[in-house]
């Protein structure tokens, strides 16, 4: 039976586990990337493996998140990671270079390699054939030093293209289609690849806004097949000798099928506030907008800003409107700028901003409360503009120009007839601005190069390895659905401090308790216990909301049940997470309780799952299980993922 | 006797007094400007006022300060000024649109106007030949209101140029030369005027920077001739209609004089952390740099841009170095992308922001603590950059371009031997791409039109006249030196809140005792007094320092002595100002008495300056004096300004 693009990836690649849906499988990793903001944690955690050398292909590190500079630390962050790229053999992209998925696309991209990135979005790669998958930083920090990834095995979700896109239309509402389709769960546990006749008229970079939103979808990863348009791409980038075809079978098959005619399609745009809530855009025209923004990884290639060039060329935005526009790399600012793109957007009002990702990830560009934001970017969901109220929109390029120039959400089929403006045929330049030159490459081996490190940088605390008895009190006790965004807040208070766990670890749970933290590090040595109801640690899967309990001397995590990411997390960071046997046991355990649990190693390392527990304030005794795997045991055992590498334990170790 | 060009504006302009050094004059404002950061309060200040239209021949609102957005308030403000504009007869400068110094000159400037606006560096406007002065808010609204503006005749110091500019040395080094000879106190009560043969060569750009930064000599404000310089800079922006000569004449002169031989310059830096510490490049070379930024009011021109391109065009920045360009207007980016010199400076890995303020007022771009970042902004003062422990030269755009290069302080006469570069003879287009589609004017008289708040924005409270008898608690005693930073913080935390007096009002005195506002506000119908000491209110003009605490029911401060600007932003809203007559009562009263000021309006009126203060909680009489002149007087007896022009007791009310 022949394969399909995604399956040749895996089987490629494989390094544990057989390819059958939902078991779990080890891959090599050829490739990794990581960005700013959660680069220096990674670094942190490549410090505490005592890695080397990166152990990769190719890894890089990109500066393009946090830009703004508001004080210090922001410029700190960027002279650490720069000391840890020349210490551990990783290449630096500085700020100003770009976004890390069209950047590592033109610069990096090679069909038929696998990626590991510490950015949600890193599938955009899958634009090139390459399986590319979105991770937490220790994850990514261990496919660094040559470990491979885990997953459970996708479905492979086979959606076939036919057709051409209509004037008016580009990629962007490819992809809102499928979320109109499916929803933003449409995707999980599923790699989406695309196939069929439609393929032949979108180039690689449209390809891109493609796999970059089937993060949107839930999905683990898209893959397009490297054919004559990957080719085209990587000629125009002068790298054609890095070209690999990569095609699925004939006779291919996929576990899940969609088709979509592609001339069918009409200008779509995602409603506030999550992309999943897509409608055409001739049902939302009409409402005013105070600001549009054209930019980011979903729509990051010459031809989005391009095509926005040439529609407001010689035209004004509407006086209400900031036109925001980011560019998404120096690569493309200076190719835009060589075809007198630049020009038509500064003449026609846009504020031009620094390559980067900037107003996608809320660095700057807020909009007014309630006011309305169209943006090119991929995703809307509450608050990430920075605005509470916001009213953000998604869409193509063409509706945000439409709407920038009208001031009012406008289908930009009906700039013919309004405005007068035909469709833009585009002449873009066959080959790049290449130039390499804020991309640093990594300096020969150097392990005598010092980690420059700011105040607000401290190495990753030493954790140690699971005592066979704990004896520690309920610091906390928790209701149900406790996100992570709890634990552990987010938002421009705490983010800064995400290189500093010391420092982190105070705002801990403040949301629920703020003296939890105090409490906590009042018997850190000794340790303490958290009980949670159902869904324990659901929401993103930010690492430091193990990481910084686990600092203040968490050790045990006793729930109803637990939200899979965030259990994956305390394992890699060696905290036991054990659940209820009897649900009706967390309604008998108090804050405060002491708690005992004894050979605990033991257990853990003959296999079994049970694990008793004794509350001996209430003279009560609690039948719990973990859920780990042997590879999980023994991480927990070691104090975690980094004694465990460094213990030299590990598969690939 | 003839005249200088300072006095031959004044003359024009003088509705009141005579022009001998140290009077009081009142001058006739044509032109006025106001920025974001002050501009929202200017506003609610017109609103108070009750204004109907502006009153001057052209004022203008710019954006440029706070582009960063980082949360709503930001784009609210914006929305609100916008509607002010609309609403009171203002142009509106939309963000992105530039640096209200140089797009001001280009498109308002006028030889022979005067020009008052809420930014210190509005002596810019010199360069013109127009007398342009710095001012607080409330003092610029009653410009645009049509009220005169009062200052003591200063000195007007002439400092005569001769000789011709060398290679690699620039206006910036002027006025560099100035502060290394003279200090950041060398003008105060003093109108700086350039005259003499050196000015034939120095366009009305380089005079911008010389009289922009005269600013930091503490001067009144710097004049030039409006002479063939200035005819072809209007000529160059399309309005040489507007030229008017203004020489001074043959037999004018100073009252105090000094010259300057072009040709002896050499390349100047301030060091860290005043514009005044200045040195030659050439001590400060070898030094390394993390940063260089190119921008702001300081160097704002086409040529101080284009320079830095041709020095950095085909080569790269230093690798360790950030190269942040701030166009300083949409106009002047897009002469420079006509010319190609945008395309230089990316491919050199420039990174390029937004037009406006940006890394100059500390609105990103800070450094990381202790490394060196060159600028060719206007001031250097510790922690401005956002870094508390920053370390910021400031010099010229040749020696930033240098320095870009090479990562390290460097003279750039050594250019050509170092890295081959030739001095860069530009050639600079003969009209500017005039663009004014950022720039709204202001629509037809409009009383109807609704100023837009966002939650953000409340109204200017009103404040009740002078009270006959005031009984009220010493709710605060301090001691010397205490400043406006002290009495109302500026920074991020509290700046946000500039257009809400309410909220901002809650951070007055916090830095010395967190629990002032509170007990203040318990109090505040029947109000509260302040005690302090020598020299009470140094620092900045803000007059939020007087607003928040006025808020809270701060009617009399009694003190030793008072700094001069916050002594006059207390008349201006309506709070007794009163020195102790004998200084060692300051030691006999105490936080918590009560004193009683009676039969206050009577001694106001009559002219006296003697008001007995009893304290009844010690049973003491301390004998005070005020320093007000007759329309202070009337000003606090109205209740401050806004109710005194409200009440049309004002000159040109």
């Amino acid at each position: 039976m022949g394969h399909n693009v995604a399956q040749k990836l895996i089987a490629a690649h494989l390094l544990a586990g057989d390819m059958t849906a939902g078991r779990e499988i080890a891959l090599r990793i050829d490739q990794a990337l990581t960005q700013d903001a959660t680069g220096t944690l990674v670094m942190l955690e490549l410090e505490a493996l005592g890695l080397d050398r990166a152990r990769t292909e190719v890894s890089v590190q990109y500066v393009d998140h946090n830009l703004l500079q508001t004080d210090s630390r922001n410029a700190e962050d960027h002279a650490f990671l720069r000391s840890a790229c020349h210490r551990f053999g990783l290449w630096y992209s500085k700020p100003g270079n770009g976004v890390s998925h069209p950047t590592h696309m033109q610069r990096f991209g090679i069909p038929g390699k696998t990626l590991a990135g510490s950015d949600s979005h890193t599938p955009a790669a899958g634009s090139l054939g390459m399986l590319a998958i979105g991770l937490g930083g220790i994850e990514v920090a261990m496919a660094i030093a040559g470990e491979p990834v885990y997953l459970r095995m996708p479905h492979i979700w086979g959606v076939r293209l036919t057709g051409e896109l209509p004037a008016w239309v580009s990629a962007k509402d490819v992809i809102l289609e499928m979320l109109r389709r499916h929803g933003v769960k449409g995707g999980v546990d599923r790699i989406i690849e695309y196939h069929g006749p439609g393929l032949a008229h979108l180039t690689a970079m449209d390809r891109h806004v493609i796999a970059n939103m089937g993060a949107e979808l839930g999905a683990t990863t898209t893959v397009f097949p490297a054919d004559d348009q990957v080719r085209e791409f990587l000629r125009a980038e002068r790298r054609e000798h890095d070209f690999v075809e990569l095609l699925a079978d004939p006779d291919a098959t996929y576990d899940v099928t969609d088709e979509i005619d592609l001339s069918s399609l009409e200008p779509l745009i995602a409603l506030p506030s999550s992309p999943g809530n897509v409608v055409t855009v001739r049902e939302a025209a009409g409402r005013p907008v105070d600001q549009v923004v054209i930019g980011s990884s979903a729509n990051p290639g010459l031809r989005d800003f391009a095509v926005v060039a040439a529609i407001v060329s010689g035209r004004q935005a509407h006086p209400r409107v900031s036109l925001d526009v980011n560019p998404s790399s120096r690569q493309i600012l200076q190719d835009l700028t060589k075809m007198g793109a630049t020009f038509a957007l500064i003449s026609a009002g846009a504020r031009l901003h620094q390559s980067g990702c900037m107003g996608c990830i809320g660095m700057g560009q807020a909009p007014a409360n309630g006011h309305n934001s169209l943006r090119t970017v991929p995703r809307n969901f509450p608050g990430r503009s920075g605005t509470r109220e916001d009213s953000v929109f998604l869409c193509s390029p063409e509706s945000a120009a439409a709407a920038a120039l009208t001031g009012q959400i406008t289908d930009p089929r009906d700039l013919p007839h309004l405005l007068g403006i035909d469709y833009p045929r585009l002449e873009l330049p066959a080959e790049s601005s290449v130039n390499t030159a804020m991309l640093e490459p990594p300096p020969a081996p150097a392990e005598q190069v010092e980690l420059v490190k700011g105040a607000n940088i401290s190495s990753l605390p030493g954790f140690p390895p699971l005592p066979d008895r704990v004896e520690a009190p309920v610091a906390l006790k928790v209701g149900d659905d406790v996100s992570t965004d709890e634990i552990l807040p987010a938002g421009a208070h705490v983010l800064p401090y995400r290189s500093n766990i010391p420092k982190l670890a105070e705002f801990t749970f403040a949301q629920i308790d703020e003296n939890y933290a105090g409490r906590a590090h009042a018997c850190r040595d000794s340790g303490h216990i958290v009980v949670g109801g159902a869904n324990y640690g659901q929401g993103s899967s930010r690492e430091h909301a193990v990481i910084a309990p686990r600092y203040l001397g968490l050790r045990v995590v006793l729930a109803v049940s637990f939200a899979r990411i965030h259990w994956q997390n305390l394992a890699n960071f060696g905290v036991l997470a054990l659940e209820f046997g009897d649900a009706g046991d967390y309604h008998r355990v108090e804050q405060g309780d002491i708690l005992v649990l004894e050979g605990l190693r033991d257990a853990m390392a003959s296999g079994g799952t049970e694990i008793t527990v004794r509350n001996t304030t209430r003279d009560q005794l609690y039948s719990t299980r973990h859920r780990l795997s042997e590879r999980q045991r023994a991480m927990v055992l070691a104090g975690g993922v980094i004694p465990w590498i460094r213990g030299g334990s590990a598969a690939g170790g």
